[in-house]
């Protein structure tokens, strides 16, 4: 196990180099001790936990405390391993860690939206290499995810149908922009999405929180393996991806707007968005988020679907892992 | 002037190699003859011309087509001047021609918005050196713009006040976030802004749309000479930067909606915004549309302040220009 990069810097994320990192939080440790799977607070924290929101007008803005948590989860003790090449049964280690980690800081009613995301390929040059994901505990929703609750609940008072439901019974009839789909999930290339190449993983059973949905560890190492399979075939596009969990918001929080989020249940499907960053030249184009993406979907889609990748045992690797 | 890059590229933009480019929409030639701004449509346009919008829908999606219009306007012959080098008169010119290229756009009720950007040192290898603003005429508004447009119209349907006359009236009392004012316009730091030293250019006097605005030939050199300024200040932060224009949406192309645009010209403001693009360590933490800005713009504002310009008379320079 490497303790210092090629750069001569060293990895915090590697085994024997936890003192560079503030403790754990939580561990899962293999059968002779050693930790696999790793979460602590974010040593630079976008939000910090301690006091109150402390909203004030500065003259005519709003200005509020950056209250919430910033965890990071380092996926595994091998520095250069990516989440799709770790076993099923690691993968699902860690989507179950996650999932933990989510409904804890739920709990706390300050926190509106808790997620999970992860940038590959794209971190701090120290830590890049080594697989790591971020759980982030925020008072607000993001904007995005907040546009997609809208536009979700809009559908469902028209057809009293979810929107993602309908999407995943339209594509799986038409299959040009599927990717992957079993029993339990589908991966797909959305219809006129964002960026080239760009998949979405949801669960064929309506559920609109993943942490809920990850109850059993059969349905963990379910998604494991899909997971895994999806993320192998963008990691042949890209060695950069963006991975963003969208689960519902934290309904403790709302206690004072139960309107707001009364049909939640019925109306979101979460899911993965993940997208592979390209060059600038094969990218998108976004002029005030006005996107271009040369690579139409079913043409994504196609191609994925061509990369051949080999569905792997659950059981114990070679690794003994 | 060099007709071929140190990549042994040859420049598209440079004289001589008009060929390479289609032919000139609208040019503006020096006493001797010689064009030092041109104009002229994309090459592989983002949006084209021709035939209708032909709206339909997908099984559950909405489709229409690309229509628009997307130009180039190359603004000096120099290859290697920034926009922000440019003697004043110089810069007034490619104002001029970039307002009469919208005005001339928004004679189509097919095009909703147009508007002028710029993506200085990130464009295109081949051009990047030389300097090009893009006029882009599109059948919808821009996400961005459209809420900007939405938020403005709240605001004023409260207050009877435009938005931007309230934060210009606030700024240039404080002045903490202010970068440089004089008679006509100021350039400052946008409270909680989404990029460091991002910086928002806007006239004093309260129009709503910029081509309008710029009427007359003494206005035009006003903003040239402000403009030149604001972006020499932040040249020195970083050698990439966009600029975006934010002007009044195509108010012809909404016949068949008078009430929705019936108080544009009271509540929206036309401004510039410009940021410099930084690494990504400094830069922003995007995680769906959540923004990062290590950089308050108090300290944003002090930093470009410092940052000395030299007036430049807008009188013809040693480059006969």
């Amino acid at each position: 196990m490497p303790d210092a990069l090629d750069s001569g810097e060293l990895c915090p994320f590697c085994p024997g180099n936890e003192g560079f990192t503030p403790a754990s939080i939580r561990e899962h440790r293999d059968d002779d001790g050693r930790w696999d799977v790793r979460v602590f607070h974010d040593r630079a924290p976008l939000f910090r936990v301690e006091g109150g929101l402390n909203r004030v007008g500065e003259g005519m803005y709003d200005r509020m405390n950056a209250l919430g948590a910033h965890e990071i989860v380092v996926e595994t003790d091998q520095h250069g391993k990516t989440l799709a090449e770790l076993s099923p049964d690691h993968i699902a280690r860690v989507l179950e860690i996650c999932r933990d980690r989510i409904l804890d800081l739920k709990q706390d009613p300050r926190f509106r939206y808790v997620s999970m995301f992860k940038d590959q390929g794209r971190a701090r040059p120290a830590t890049e290499e080594h697989g790591h994901s971020q759980i982030l505990a925020i008072p607000v929703i993001p904007t995005l995810v907040e546009r997609e609750l809208r536009w979700c609940l809009f559908h469902y008072r028209r057809k009293e149908r979810c929107l993602f439901c309908d999407i995943l019974y339209q594509e799986t009839r038409l299959g040009t922009r599927v990717v992957d789909e079993n029993e339990d999930f589908v991966c797909l290339c959305p219809y006129a999405s964002r960026y080239p190449y760009e998949i979405c993983v949801l669960p064929v059973q309506h559920y609109s929180s993943f942490e809920r949905d990850m109850g059993a560890e059969s349905r963990l190492l379910s998604l494991a393996k899909f997971l895994k399979m999806a993320l192998l075939r963008v990691e042949k596009i890209s060695d950069k991806l963006r991975l963003v969990l969208h689960t519902e918001p934290n309904v403790t929080a709302y206690g004072s707007e139960p309107d707001r989020w009364r049909t939640l249940r019925e109306d979101f499907h979460w899911h993965f968005e993940v997208y592979p960053e390209l060059d600038a030249e094969a990218g998108h184009f976004d002029a005030e988020s006005f996107y271009y993406n040369p690579i139409p979907a079913e043409e994504a889609a196609l191609a994925l679907r061509a990369i051949e990748v080999v569905a792997e045992s659950s059981g114990h690797g070679p690794e003994g892992d």
